[in-house]
This record gives structure tokens, C-alpha cells and sequence, in this order.
């Protein structure tokens, strides 16, 4: 923690915070420091002025497991619990235990009599909540109708943690009503489509739209825990398995060749089997590929996350395929998925990536290429040179006023640029567009 | 940062986070880490584990100033900032600074003019939103009323701070806002009562009402500064004084012995004069007795908060006076102020205080005698035994089994007490009933 700069010409101060008897007294110097926490105090003319420095550990857990809902796995009611101590005391206590759900509505027709049977055998006192959790439904409305239920359920906030079921969208919505709860509640991210398993449940962020603008009000909350079950995405239509692909094509572009070239010999065997290890055609190589990409997409994904939970710092590799998509999906919602909207954003940036003489024509066409292979949209009418303008003039504004830019150089690595020129930029446009438009019109005829 | 503790039986690696070329990297061991945020890797058969451990500092300043609306003092408008090249390079910079404002509708009437004068004399683009922020307002309803003006008006969330002016329920209101939009926008405290000055300003609470409940919506997101300026007690009415007279015997009460002394001397010229040192009959005794009364309040409280600012250890002084009287406050709504329902729940814990034996009988009277003497209400008919008992029940459920009471011992001294008996609870309000009832019947008719 840095000593807080001052002006030279005052009179400052470091003071511990050191506990006594129950309750904390600020103390002269380093000394004995009990709390993490700084208090510095500066006398001026014209009163005091106490700077605080307070530091919040967050602490969560993100957990591959298998038969989520089998009744003797006791992973989605204990699972969160990282003291060893607590969690022995909860597996001999007598209490009843008390569980508040929300589930994904489509989730709950597929699952609803499976995860009913598993609460009752494991005799719990339940709620669950099914709410259709779309996007256009993203709102602080429904954070307010969970919010009324869980209060008439009237769940111990400290240790009942409310558990969502679902994809992206139920789970931020969720991880925000929990997180406003009591001022914050604990809650549990149960991803069920290959997007959510690799994106919305490894971070901290929660929100809801706002404004005709994505995820505008919102938290930075982690879940206690993330519990990720593959065989949920058997159920996920194959147009939600290339939407999941395309964050996890994000983190192979930025980070990592070796995730690249599994997606861009296996992507289809992905897409057929749906990442389910018991496939009789594919064998043993689908387990391999499976494990290893959602393995892979997780770790790098944590990588960036982690030191930076709550974006304090504007570069951000994970932004890549989010500086147009957030508009363009908005603006012809809800026709594309969000993973589709952000390949549709990193297959321009592709180009411009090309155009700025940091990718090959070669590393080019074999990105596009995977990116038909995983069956995503590599171009769209509406993302015009206008929408992409203005995208990235927001940009500025909300970036300390450099558009920060994550752009592939070669295959698996990246560079954050600031100077990318208009001239770049239309240039990338037009051949996109000349290149690309086409044969997206087939596809859609198709 | 503890190790995390996990089954033995399992492999686990802890990983450190280096920044590499832009982007973060897991790397083994302690060695050459960057980031204060660490991963935990657990390979078990069911899968992997990764708990991850991540700090996030908050830091923010309460500053006492002078003279707040006098176009010549730029704290309004750069006292936020704690970098000193980044305060000298707004101070350089030719671009219109540009601010979103939410002042109480009360105090707009009163301030209005010098607020607008002051900001037209910095050349800043604004917008005042004038709004009713009263207790049956504090709502969700009013949050989000807030976050469209705010949306319309189209703020930098970085470098823009919105800033609130008003007493407590305004700053928790605009608080919650600034926090939800866009996941966390910079806000600053401006407050114009007493009780905001040394309670609402220091920590970092923020909230609305929800189900009938106080505060149960909201979220620990300290402002970036609050700034201080006895000058706006002036226009407050007497009744308010005494409102924030209440939050200040608490801390006296809990752990300083000095302030309560000086409240029971100096309390009724405080009243008197309102903090306002340029008052001609008490002259410089007045001064003192302002300056020192609030200082040790605002001290006394950060020490407390500072080091539990997400509240996570239960064992709170500061939540003497605050166990029963947030459901008397919302039971009697608006005919209670929250100072003086926090007074009467103050004054019947020093009953139970007294049949425990932690206070004598003299000091008991003391207590009551000054808090007559900043004439607050030291009994409510609202203030029932069930009432009681519910809140006591209420605060089990939600403080993990334990009531935790914090109670006075002797003056300036206090304790977490665990072990009250139902048998002293019953006692102690027989007695101040008995003692108390008559007297505030006939405050309340005179």
C-alpha cells in the first residue's frame, strides 16, 4: 500500500488502526498494526483531512465438477465453503438447510424435476424462482422481483447463499440482486450454456441493461462460488455452442496459439458433440478436446481477470470483440447472439489488425476461416462504419481518452493500440465488407 | 493474504500473476508477483478448483473545509483528488470541468443561489437535480430517477465525480446510484446536517429502504471524499441539532469519555449556537467545544469503520443505539428523526446496561440527564417489549446466532454482550418505563 502523496507544506500523519479491548484506536506509526487499513491525517489551515486506505479481500472459488445434480453430490449446497472447520460443522449439523434459486425458465423445463428431486433428497428447504432471463428482459425490473421474493423467503444473508441457474444473462442478473441485497449477499453461479461456463462465471462482474445500453448499471461482486457442470450444455441448441465458441476463440486470439489450433482442428467435432465426453464417434479425442479447451479458456480468462477484478486498469485483452458488439447487439437485438456479435466485432478488428500490418493475409484468413468453421458470423449489414465510429469515440470518453485497442499480432498474441488511424480503420472496412459480405448473405440465404 | 486451506488429500499449487508484455501469465511459486491478487489450482478427479484471492483497496478522503461555496475554494471541484501531478494537471487544463449534482430539495431552496453562482463562477457545466430526499422517499424508485438525469447528461465515469449535497438520506441515495452506474461511478459527500456531517460521511454505506425495511437495499462503496463545512449547520432547525447530537453520545458513550463530558457541559450552547463559532455570547468556549466535539466524533468513527468497512466482522460499537430503533423508525415513520429513534433505543440499552451491572446507578442518570439535556426523546410508546424482542430476533438471524448488544460500561467504555437474559431485557424495561414514560409525556405535550 503507497504512502498517500501530499501536499509538502502540510502537516501529515500515518495512523495504525490497532484493536484493543474490542474496539480500534488510531496509533502514531507501523507499530503493532492489526488492521490492514490506513488512516493518514493532514492538518491544513483550514481544518483536518483524513485520507482512508482500506483494503477488501475478495475471495471465491471456480469449480469443475460432474453430476452437479446427482443427490449424493453435495458440491451445489456446500460447495462454497473454503473453511475446512465451517464446512465439517455444516455436514454434521442437524439444521436444515435453506436454499434460494433462480433458474433460467427454459432451464427449469429441461432440469426443474431433476433439481427439485435433488433439493428434497438432500432435504432442503427451497425456493425456486424460474424467470425467463433474456436480454431484452436484462433490467433492474427483474432484479427487483427477485429481490421481493428472496425477502418473503427470508434467507440468513450470511450464510444462505442464492443460487442462479443459467446462462449470462440470469446470472448477472442475479449476482446484481444478491449483490444489493443486505448490502451483500453471497450467491452461486451454476452456468448452463458454454458461454456462461467460460465467461460469466470466472469473474466478478454482475449488472443489468439500462438506458438501451448494455449491463449500464451493475457490480463488481464475485460469486462465492462457480460451480461448472459440462453435461448441462448437451441440452444447449448447436447455435449456442458457436456463440460460447466465440468468447473462447477471444481468449485463443489473445493469448494463446495452442487454443487456437485446438479450436481450429476440433471446433467441429465441439460443435457435434457439445463438448460431451461419452460421444461414440469421437472418443477419446472429443474428452481431450473438450477438457482441455474449456480448461484453457478458463485459466487464461482468470488470468486476466483476477489481478484487475475490478478494471482499475483500462488495458484489458478481454475487451477484444467488445468495443463495437456492445452496440451492435443492442441495435438489432435480439437477432444476434452475444457471442455473435462479438465475432462479429473481432472479424472486423481482424482486419483492421491485417490492414495495421500486425497480422498476415495468411494468420487473417485462417482466424476467418475458423471463425466459419465454428459456424459464427463473420460479418453483419449493421455493423456500418458509422456504428463502429461512434463506438469507438464512446470508447474514448469512457477510457481515459485512448481507445485502448486489443489487437491480434500473429496467432495467440496480442497488442493493446491507441493509434490506429481513420484511414486504417475505413480501409479494414471497406475490404471487409468487400471480402466478407458475401458470403455472409449466402450463409444467412442458406 | 492467508494461504486458502483445503482438503489435504488434494494437489494444490498456489499461482502467482506476473505481468508479461500487456498481458498476466500464471506463474508458479511466490516469486517476481505483480499483482497482490493470487490463484489457487486444487486438481482433484471430479476436476479442477481454482480459488481465487484478490485485494482491492478503497481509498478516499474526509476533509474538513471552510467557506465550501466560495467560488475562490476549488475543494468542491478538485478536492477529490489525492495525486498531486494529476491536481496540478486539472489545474493547467483549459477543459470545462463538468459536473452532475443531486442536492435535497430544502437545502437547494436555501443554497440553490450560492451553489449556482459558485459553479457559473468556475465556468463548470452542470446540472442540479433538485430532489425530496426524505426517508418515505429513499427508494429504488429515486435511484434510478437519478441514474436516467444522469444517463441524459452524459458524465466521464472516471474523471467526473457526481457530487451529493444534502443530509444522510440524500448521500445514501446518490451514493447507491453513482455505485451502480456503470458498475461504479465516483461520488462525493456533501452533507448539511449534523448528522450526515459525522455519521453518513465517514464510511462507506450507501442505501435505500425496500420491503419496509431500512436500508436493505444498497452496497459498501465508500464516496472519493466528503467534504466538511460546519457553515451549512446553520440553516438547520434546532430538532436536527438534537438529531445529530444523538450519533455523537453514541460514540461518546462507546469509547470516549472526553466527548461525553463535553456534551453534558457544552451540549445545550451547541444547540444554542448550532456549531457556529462566530457566535457573540459564547465567543471562543463555542469555537472550542464545535471543533473538538466534531473532530473526536468524525475520529472515534473512522476508527471504528475504517477497519470493518465492508462490515464483515459482526462485533460493531457503532451499532449501539441501531439495534431496535430501525424498525421503531420505520414503524412510526416520518414522526421519529433517525437520531432521535437511535436515542431511544440508546436510553433503554443504559437500562439494560444497569441490570447487568455494567453501569451504575449515577451513571445511568448521567446518561439520561444529558441526553434530556440535548433534548432528545428518551422513551417511545411505539418502543414496545415486542418490538424489542423482534428486533433482538431479527438481529440474531442476521448476526450468525449471536445478538451481539454492544452496551455501556461506565462512561466511554463499552461491551459486546452476548449473555443478556430475557429476564433482564423484561427488567430493564419495566424500569424504564416506569422512570421515563411520565417525562417524555409531558416533553411531548409542552
Amino acid at each position: 500500500m503507497g504512502k498517500v502523496k501530499e501536499d509538502s507544506n502540510e502537516n501529515k500523519t500515518e495512523l495504525s488502526l490497532v484493536r484493543v479491548k474490542g474496539t480500534w484506536k488510531c496509533k502514531l506509526g507501523k507499530s503493532d498494526s492489526v488492521s490492514a487499513a490506513k488512516i493518514y491525517e493532514s492538518i491544513t489551515e483550514k481544518g483536518t483531512s483524513w485520507t482512508v486506505v482500506s483494503p477488501i479481500v475478495f475471495t471465491y472459488k471456480v469449480t469443475e465438477t460432474q453430476d452437479l445434480l446427482d443427490p449424493s453430490n453435495n458440491t451445489l449446497l456446500l460447495g462454497h465453503i473454503t473453511d475446512p472447520q465451517q464446512l465439517e460443522d455444516n455436514k454434521k449439523s442437524n439444521k436444515q438447510i435453506k436454499r434460494f434459486l433462480v433458474v433460467d425458465q427454459d432451464v427449469y423445463k429441461i432440469y426443474g424435476p431433476k433439481l427439485t428431486k435433488y433439493l428434497e433428497a438432500n432435504n432442503v428447504l427451497y425456493k425456486i424462482l424460474a424467470l425467463p432471463t433474456t436480454e431484452e428482459n436484462k433490467s433492474m425490473k427483474m432484479v427487483l422481483k427477485i429481490l421481493e421474493e428472496v425477502d418473503n423467503f427470508s434467507l440468513d444473508r450470511r450464510t444462505e447463499p442464492i443460487i442462479a441457474i443459467g446462462g449470462g444473462v440470469c446470472l448477472d442478473i442475479v449476482g446484481l440482486a444478491a449483490s444489493l441485497y443486505r448490502r451483500r449477499t453471497p450467491y452461486i453461479r451454476v452456468p448452463t450454456t458454454l458461454l456462461s461456463y467460460i465467461d460469466a462465471s470466472i469473474g466478478a462482474k454482475t449488472g443489468v441493461n439500462f438506458a438501451n445500453c448494455k449491463n449500464k448499471l451493475g457490480a463488481y461482486i464475485p460469486p462465492a462460488a462457480s460451480f461448472l457442470d459440462l453435461s448441462f450444455i448437451q441440452t444447449v441448441p448447436r447455435r449456442h455452442i458457436s456463440n460460447g465458441l466465440a468468447e473462447m476463440l477471444k481468449m485463443a486470439l489473445m493469448k494463446h496459439r495452442g487454443l487456437f489450433e485446438l479450436l481450429e482442428t476440433h471446433g467441429r467435432m465441439l460443435l457435434d458433440t457439445k463438448f460431451q465426453v461419452d460421444n461414440g464417434v469421437y472418443g477419446r479425442n472429443c474428452l481431450q478436446a473438450a477438457s482441455q479447451s474449456t480448461r484453457i479458456a478458463i485459466v487464461t480468462m482468470l488470468e486476466e481477470l483476477v489481478p484487475n477484478l475490478w478494471e482499475d486498469d483500462l488495458n484489458r485483452l478481454v475487451d477484444f470483440g467488445h468495443l463495437i458488439s456492445p452496440a451492435l447487439e443492442m441495435k438489432v437485438l435480439p437477432s444476434l447472439l452475444h457471442g455473435e456479435a462479438v465475432n462479429i466485432d473481432m472479424s472486423y478488428m481482424v482486419y483492421v489488425s491485417k490492414e495495421s500490418g500486425l497480422l498476415t493475409e495468411g494468420e487473417k484468413q485462417r482466424i476467418i476461416s475458423c471463425m466459419v468453421g465454428l459456424e459464427l458470423p463473420v460479418w453483419h449489414e449493421a455493423c456500418t462504419m458509422e456504428l463502429i465510429q461512434k463506438s469507438l469515440n464512446d470508447r474514448l470518453k469512457h477510457s481515459g481518452g485512448l481507445v485502448r485497442m486489443p489487437l491480434p499480432i500473429g496467432l495467440g498474441e496480442a497488442d493493446i493500440c491507441n493509434d490506429t488511424s481513420c484511414e486504417i480503420l475505413d480501409r479494414a472496412y471497406a475490404k471487409w465488407c468487400d471480402e466478407l459480405s458475401v458470403s455472409s448473405d449466402s450463409n444467412s440465404d442458406s
